[in-house]
């Protein structure tokens, strides 16, 4: 029988990576999305094609309201910063306070009752904007945490491994990675500002990171529709 | 000026008297709830009563589905068991897969946007139902990762302290602090199993720790209705 994982899927470019690295690593994957009152809703749709493309057969979306606290360029209505220094040590207004550790308590609920004891991240420690919440130390911690925390630690059935396959590669690599692995990426989303049609916007940090990754394969992003198109 | 608290207030006694003690310790507190699908809204009625009766200003309801997941008695339509042993070290089936962290993840997200740098939980350890989440190791695991998670932790602005002022408590001494303190504890709902004008089973584990922390202070639970009352 086949380990059991869950892994969080958020119609990005690095979940998607990270969901066909854990398959190919064996695993038995379910998948989680939240509808958290983002912006953009391209991201959802981009996460049902991925669950498809991979044929995972359990695909969950939470809809959880990080409206509430406002606080991020995500999920209130303030700018988006555009062609940002990356080389910033600032935290951006793109951040959304506790997000990811959110959604990786959800993933433990889930984890708990799939039977999982591996929780899969595409968060990334390289190009990952200044995010607190992206960095190794943090999430070591969450694990040692969340083997507190739930019924098969206690008991000693199974422990709990938080997995960030990509956490030491940079953008480009991760795209390279993908591309082994087959990803889709026409099917991600990445941009922070993306118009009515999904297409990204080119100048966000987001933009730029994904841009540059995908130049260094000498490639131009799939997701962009080609010169001409509708 | 005070500092600030996010207190978790779930409508049951001990969150009650936690408001009511990190008040009395000198904290401007804001209170979150959570509208998680439980089965027994009653919850939400009293989380309601006490942030008006103790004058939170900031009181929040968060909405998160943890049906998703199911696998509780609380969530799902499984029945809450009745007269169990408490002494059982068994983890029962109210148990809410990774509920605790959930809403302290929200909490965290809460504390960063209002700028409060301490959680307040009702957790206690003593009378706890075996549940894994209520900890004191559990608590001090949250708080390390918490600090590694945030903006102003980051920045060094503020760290983050999870406090749980009940956990070395028995029931009967929180309820003794509630009354110290003049927590209206007839605006508080502990049963897992109420009926639909929210009276208690008085058969459930939560009833039975109840009961017996009124009873240790000779008197009557005040959320009982008065015999012959309808």
């Amino acid at each position: 029988m086949k380990p059991k994982a869950v892994v969080l899927l958020s119609g990005g470019l690095d979940s998607a990576v990270a969901l066909a690295h854990a398959q190919d690593a064996g695993y038995e994957c379910a998948a989680l999305s939240f509808d958290y009152g983002q912006r953009h809703r391209i991201e959802l749709e981009c996460a049902q094609q991925q669950a498809l493309h991979q044929m995972v057969k359990d695909h969950r979306t939470a809809t959880i309201d990080l409206r509430l606290f406002g606080g991020s360029a995500l999920t209130a209505d303030v700018e988006v910063p555009k062609d940002r220094d990356l080389t910033s040590s600032e935290i951006p207004i793109t951040y959304v306070p506790a997000r990811n550790t959110i959604f990786l308590s959800f993933a433990l609920g889930f984890a708990e009752v799939f039977g999982a004891g591996t929780i899969v991240t595409g968060m990334n420690a390289v190009d990952y904007s200044g995010y607190p919440d992206c960095r190794p130390e943090y999430i070591a911690a969450y694990e040692r945490m969340a083997n507190l925390a739930t019924k098969a630690a206690v008991t000693g059935e199974q422990a709990l491994r938080i997995w960030a396959p990509l956490v030491d590669m940079s953008k480009a690599e991760i795209v390279g990675r993908g591309l082994e692995l087959g990803v889709n990426f026409a099917d991600t989303t990445s941009c922070y500002d993306p118009d009515a049609q999904g297409q990204p916007c080119g100048h966000c940090d987001s933009c730029l990171h994904r841009d540059a990754a995908f130049a260094a394969h000498g490639l131009t992003d799939p997701r962009r529709a080609p010169a001409g198109a509708s």
